[in-house]
């Protein structure tokens, strides 16, 4: 943080929105009223509008005391348009609510402001709006990500069909074994704060979980090709979560191969010196940020260029189950372990 | 709130998603696709997307000693929806994401949602999506409201003329006289468990407080009438902070007249037992969720059958400021006095 300190209640509500939002610029010829009015006004000309939302609240979503303010900032807005890109969608506008409590200085919230708009810069988004509010207790950060896609282009997740191969982007597990990394570097700092963290050659699996990245190139390249995926979600449970989401809601079950789980080097080598399994963290870490989408075998041939996109199983009828077939030729049932907030 | 308690951890978070949802059938044509994939999507056919958000936090925006949870999901939507009408456009979807901690119980969460769902029904509105999470202190609501225009048909703030009348709709004052006559007899009850609250014959500014509306039937009387507002917002902050942005942003000033300033009998008799001017009430006062809008002086036949519509002053240059007209017939700056959640 900068050294100046300036208290937010020398702005006010009304200070601080302009203060935020005095640089920016819309960019999107769909924006005809943005920041500043009772609500935003988007013109799509003829598309359909995708709207999602998330909460993310410090002390359950994030830890402020190894998260960067500006990484959290783009981490809000890129996990929103994760979700508009799994719905074969862009996104064109976030609105961005923000609760904070006076510990946070205004040089503090524009550190998390310069995230946000990286992010929106980087995505093309448009900040549309939005809302600054005290807290009592901690940071809390809701957005809403607005996109566009043509009319009945988008894709859900209730739509795969038997025999679609099933594919992943990037890899997997890396969010996962940097929360891991994190959480024991705090742990050793609060029990001797004179020791340093040992982030050394961890680059990687950190930067997973701190900067993520929505997976536009995964969609350009796919509308390149001309493939439609038959399904589709982004990966923020964990793949096994997501797996069963599109297992049930598509009435179908899958059949998924531990050799093909994409995992990177650095996260195997993270996962070894934990002293966990690599698959376990793939299968079931989250905040990955990847695609997860079924597709016709036809469409096979169109991907295989791509290194980052892999095959990881095939739908199957749902009597058949959801299985994985571990590389010693073991079957398991898929179970979610995804991450339960409200459980202890 | 009922004899049971299911605890929310008991459910898991798509088991709660699931719960909330599962009696909600959508009503929108525009609803392609709703709750329980990545993003809704929503085709508004041609017309504008508007979009607004609101973060609401307790002990900063509500006190769960004295609002009834249905009361307080009711008022959540409603205070969004609000801001749509006063863009002069329809609403259509709301997102609702909640974050509360497990001193809340399913039943309780049942509660809200019942409210949630009222308001929806009320105003055709469809729930569209949303989330739940944990928070660690307090229960935390992020609204986001959606709705659809006619293309060009939005009604801004920066857009009144030198001359236009300003009109309000309803009545003012009333919800910030609730909230004094809440906060005082939960101070009371405080002090003394044992006293009951005095609540005889205040329904009316309760009500205000608690369970406000928004004027939808505003808008449609203006369109019925074809009277196309200059310029319009929703009165949240107090009418005084409401005006200023109107003359700010549209450049002119205005000549406001205390005789003119609609206040309800029931207000006023609240404010003299609590030895308040209930005419600073109304100008300071917040959370009326009133429409503020300016029209052109020739539409001013069309509008006075309506007795929910008062004329309240007019436009002025921009050099003879923002004045307000006491009915002793002295002259004072308008200041804004509205609500600063960062202050102190």
């Amino acid at each position: 943080m900068s050294e100046t300190r300036t208290e937010i209640s020398s702005l006010g509500e009304f200070g601080l929105i302009n203060h935020l939002t005095r640089n920016f610029e819309t960019k999107q010829a769909s924006t005809v009223v943005s920041v500043g009015d009772d609500a935003a006004v988007i013109d799509h000309f003829g598309k359909q509008t995708v709207i999602t939302t998330d909460l993310l609240i410090e002390g359950v979503h994030f830890d402020l005391m190894y998260t960067p303010l500006k990484h959290l900032g783009y981490k809000s807005v890129i996990v929103n348009l994760s979700d508009i890109y799994a719905m074969n969608a862009t996104p064109t506008h976030i609105t961005m609510s923000i609760g904070i409590s006076n510990r946070f200085s205004v040089e503090a919230i524009d550190e998390f402001y310069e995230g946000v708009y990286a992010a929106c810069e980087r995505y093309n988004v448009d900040l549309a709006g939005g809302d600054t509010s005290a807290s009592q207790k901690g940071f809390i950060i809701s957005v809403t990500a607005i996109g566009e896609v043509a009319p009945g282009k988008f894709v859900k997740r209730s739509t795969a069909n038997k025999g679609d191969l099933i594919c992943v982007s990037g890899d997997l597990g890396g969010a996962f074994l940097g929360l891991t990394l994190l959480e024991r570097e705090k742990k050793i700092f609060l029990e001797s704060p004179q020791v340093q963290p040992d982030l050394e050659n961890e680059d990687y699996i950190v930067g997973r979980l701190l900067k993520p990245e929505a997976r536009k190139d995964i969609i350009d390249f796919l509308e390149d090709r001309g493939v439609v995926p038959t399904a589709m979600m982004d990966v923020s449970d964990g793949i096994s979560s997501e797996i069963l989401h599109i297992c049930r809601q598509s009435g179908l079950g899958c059949k998924i191969y531990e050799e093909k789980l994409p995992i990177a080097e650095d996260a195997r080598k993270a996962a070894f010196k934990f002293g966990l399994d690599a698959t376990v963290c793939a299968l079931n870490g989250g905040e990955d940020y990847e695609l997860i989408f079924t597709m016709s075998q036809d469409d096979y041939d169109k991907i295989t260029i791509n290194e980052e996109i892999s095959v990881i199983g095939y739908m199957t009828d749902e009597e058949e189950g959801c299985k994985f077939l571990s590389k010693g030729g073991n079957t398991f049932n898929i179970t979610a372990q995804g991450w339960n907030a409200f459980g202890k």
